[in-house]
């Protein structure tokens, strides 16, 4: 276990610091305005001169001060009226406090200062759509070329809408994903199911062998742009991306079915496929893939160049329905992550509402400056 | 291991049974039309009148008779030009294949056939927000008495305007929560920040006391309706409930900081006014809370009892980051309940709009029929 | 909303069931023994002839008919001394009380029968180590040829001293991975470091190209096995492997550094090479990986055909840290598979241990029946 | 997006580094021993005096100098025999190759070094149970009072008899649950299974009641402890408290059933029962309990202060299915927890095991010093 020395009291900082102020509490459970609340710890009240630590120390309490001179850490609700309560909300001794912070959290970012919620990556973080989709409507605008990077269950889930809508309005660089996500879409295209499922969530009668026969209309067709040539596949993400000349491309993995023409069975031909949009990349969006998102972290530089030479961080959103996923990016060294923890669905839906305000908020602007608007 | 016994070919539905028909691939790599699509169960094939198993079974596979009258499973992409196929959907032996599906399945539900996406919980369901939007705009509309459950992360994560939009439009009959939703409600609108957290997610200096500040100033009011009327309390949730009369119950637990006056700091206290509004309930919507949806959930009877005495299921939807909390009410005995496996923030932002849609909808065909509509 | 018909009580089994019967509580909050437990569902209790619903349905609780004769649900810590409270255990109205537990739950298994602890999969049921165990030392004694099928966790974790433990003895007959299991594996052998991170897992300086300079030290030698004969690879599972001659298949992903010399880079090839596996598979276990899970899982079939002809269910543990694999394993039709949710690490330590106990409890037996044991 | 500068080539680290150096490539594919393995951050290399960017940047790869001296990064795979790589391990520019890592990743600890595997709690991180098992043996030794915090899984699961084991051999202070712990473990010795589940995780036929019953049966005795004298209940975790005078709290939540009797109803008084423990404790373990946990952790100093003045970390150990959990409590500001992301039972059952290991490792090593040994 990890001891630690007290703070030297003789240091100027602390020499020069006055005592604790200390406020009678105005009701029962009722604290005085201004309250020093504590930490979990180490902390050291000067009182006469004298820096002493209080008794049973914990977080989210008071100080208080009893008739024979003795500190306590007392939570609010145990204070009576008339105690005497320290003041003040410098922990850093120069109201005569002083919290031990660099005692275990080390000497880091914001010199070790007590935090709540300072974890990377976590549900109870809010979700910062307007931003996310004002960077999308600036890559757009300057040319930028984002990178889509999908897995199955944006299909599965109906989200399948959202993402045919920003292939077909000019959001997508390049799409890439596994035979999966295209074999969902086009079974979605051909029988309305994924995998069997209906858009409600049912298993249906005999649908276990769906995804199998899009499969074979696609091979015996020859390929996916002839599939949609031909009428077999009249709408979804693939028909966006072949009707939109969006480029794509699909993955091979051990889990495949088919697979459809035109997929990379070769993991090295995959990943060289891959690398030329990642070359090009200028900001990298990953939906509800594990495998995808990493693969394509480790070839994503955490930078773009400029044409000017000036660098900038490449924005990286990673969406996923556990904090697993994005931890992961980051521990395989795509710290700049941006994670959202939700799902697949949802997050496509509400992100497309934000991009359509953004876009009908620059029109209006747009107008108001007598600009004729063909943004949208 | 279960074992089990081949079935009886000597009953009448498999003796009467026509031979699987075959048909030749029509290229390489390519199926008929029509293909038998394999499962992993024990499968048998009459071929001449007798019934046989093929050799290395698999899922997602094809049918194929060789030319020395075997039987395989095989992968489509390694059929062949004119190798023979069989062809059919049936499972039941009807077309002279059978599935053996109560082998292991059990004789449960849809005579245990074979269905991919069963599991009752699932982050890769599709969520049905028209059809929650729908009940709660008819719960309105018959005077019903929604029961919401909520925890923290529905205020930490921004959808707690969302929530205050919810109850100030009439679809809360009660809030049940806990001391924590309050303080982070009543921080939000005094400090504009949650656990010191502001609204884009960043930890603020100093801002670990803020919550013992603002519960400290409800403290010295007396009460949250007290803090409401003294405008300490400018909006959120609890201004909500408080201004617009909808009751709320406060249930204290171990964790809490505090408590805000009126907080039930007894839990069976907190059991018996939960119960005032569950005894009432006809519909339950449970965000982001492990324990006060179980607790609940507990409290619920599975059905409504109308006023003419005819039964329905009380609908429940309950929410959460994870299958576990669902699956966990469920294993507790509220089978009735609907899981949405997504993040809170995300889910209040779509139902919110659904439900807009669903009024927009229900003004536009009361116009339609010449209706004055004054339902928004 | 699902409505439903009240059951016809003047069907036999109805009309010739007894009322209730009710029995004094015997102290203020104690009820009698074999009281009657409700649920959340539709319950008609009889009392004088008459089928009646109580007021205030709700679970865990007890049925009391007042003096007025109203019958109520009511918690038992609510019954009063000398309070009528329904006593017995039957639900199907044999003794006076009818749950109606078809209403909602269907007229599946077991009767529609209320019970906890339904769902399939969950990180609180029990892991039963000493079934496991048996069942992979009855494996080895019959010759059986389990399939093992692993991720990376396993090796990160430290479990590798367990795995190699499990190739070594004759547990495992086939070994499915991909790249990074062998990587990190090697990297351990070499370095003694995976990812860079040490056994205790912290983060080592320069240790981001650990894995990178393992995988040359491979390429360099030509093939693992040759890297095996050299003395580069000293320990661990790829030199089990190779010492023990247990097959392996390394199967390629778009994820994969490197790769290792015999990583199949084509997925089709990769598929075929398990295949030949699975095939021969008679259980299989499957730790820490959803892709190499769900591969190995469509290939197997549900069961295994003896020598005789006779079919068993194909043992198959698929072991991950969240329900969610084993869920999604079943949602693609491995209906079959037993899921444990822990940490990979714990699960091969305690899974050897319980083999281990197991061996040596056929040991004692051998030898208590005069038999040389040469079984370990 | 944030921007940032290019370091000043002209400072003097940079200005007296000498050209990075480059090595032929051995064979096709294989890097040579000592090769730069490159990051995801800007690198600027030194060539002829100049420090230059390379192209096409991305992790785990190498950096060639073509023959028209350009500098690209490549994929070992793409390397050819004979090619130019770079070498050296240096990313500090001392050897001609600098890795710009503050530019992103702030200037925080470690002086911003890119590193695999830095997120603090993780699944693939290994656990240390010889750790944990050696404090658990010191605290005993020294007097220590280890409060440990369980939720129900821990009984569900079967660790019941390990966590009767450690209160029996005296590793533990104080337990701190809630009425459920208490209410599973007593069904288990009255009933023999945990809310009707068996041992084995079967679901039994009337089960629904059992734990109504047990707890019915510790009303009518009047306490815990009189039920164990009264042979209520025989065995299991309360018993062993009871009778080896471990005190334990329950505290009461608006989940219980019953309540048991002794459970603290009250939240406030709860809270003041669990500070008796928390003021004294020395070290904490929490298994599988959210609310319990993190109450506990707002009660407890980061510290331990020695009887002579010193202080000490206080070993906060804190185990639960998912990273969530422990995340939350260090976001609730318990910075010092260690987390273990398993299963509960799995955890007491190894943690058992390598006290037991430690146990034997000190008494043997007493035999060999002449120490009569009666530590077990």
């Amino acid at each position: 276990m990890p001891t630690f020395a007290h703070p030297d009291f003789g240091a100027p900082r602390f020499a020069g610091a006055p005592d604790a102020r200390f406020v009678p509490a105005p009701a029962d459970g009722v604290l005085p305005e201004n309250f020093f609340s504590t930490t979990n710890l180490p902390t050291y009240v000067r009182v006469g001169g004298e820096w002493r630590m209080p008794r049973e120390p914990r977080m989210d309490s008071a100080l208080v001060l009893d008739g024979d001179g003795a500190l306590w850490i007392r939570e609010g609700r145990r204070v009576r009226q008339g105690d005497q309560v320290a003041v003040g909300h410098a922990e850093d001794g120069s109201e005569g406090i002083y919290v031990h912070a660099q005692a275990f959290l080390g000497g880091g970012g914001d010199e070790g200062e007590f935090k709540f919620m300072t974890s990377e990556v976590s549900r109870e973080k809010p979700i910062d759509y307007a931003l996310m989709a004002r960077i999308l409507v600036e890559e757009r605008e300057r040319g930028g070329y984002p990178v889509w990077v999908t897995g199955p269950a944006l299909v599965h889930s109906r989200a399948r809408a959202d993402m045919t809508w920003f292939i077909q309005h000019g959001f997508v660089g390049a799409l890439l994903a596994g035979n999966a996500v295209a074999v969902h879409d086009i079974e979605a295209s051909v029988f309305g199911t994924t995998l069997g499922m209906t858009h409600s969530g049912e298993a249906t009668s005999g649908g276990h062998g769906l995804h199998m026969r899009a499969i074979n209309k696609v091979r015996a067709a020859g390929s996916i742009a002839e599939a949609v040539r031909q009428g077999v596949i009249r709408d979804g993400i693939m028909h966006a991306c072949v009707t939109k000349e969006v480029p794509f491309v699909l993955c091979g993995s051990i889990r495949d079915d088919g697979p459809l023409p035109g997929v990379h069975t070769d993991t090295l031909a995959a990943q060289d496929a891959m690398r030329e949009h990642t070359k090009r990349a200028t900001m990298a969006v990953m939906v509800a893939t594990a495998l995808h998102a990493i693969a394509t972290g480790n070839m994503l530089p955490a930078f773009v160049t400029e044409a000017d030479g000036t660098l900038r961080e490449l924005a990286t959103i990673c969406v996923d329905s556990s904090e697993f996923v994005v931890s992961k990016l980051k521990d395989r060294g795509t710290h700049q992550a941006f994670g959202v923890v939700t799902n697949a669905q949802d997050f496509m839906h509400i992100l497309r509402l934000y991009v359509e305000r953004e876009l009908d908020a620059r029109i209006d602007a747009s107008v108001r400056h007598g600009v004729a608007a063909t943004l949208r």
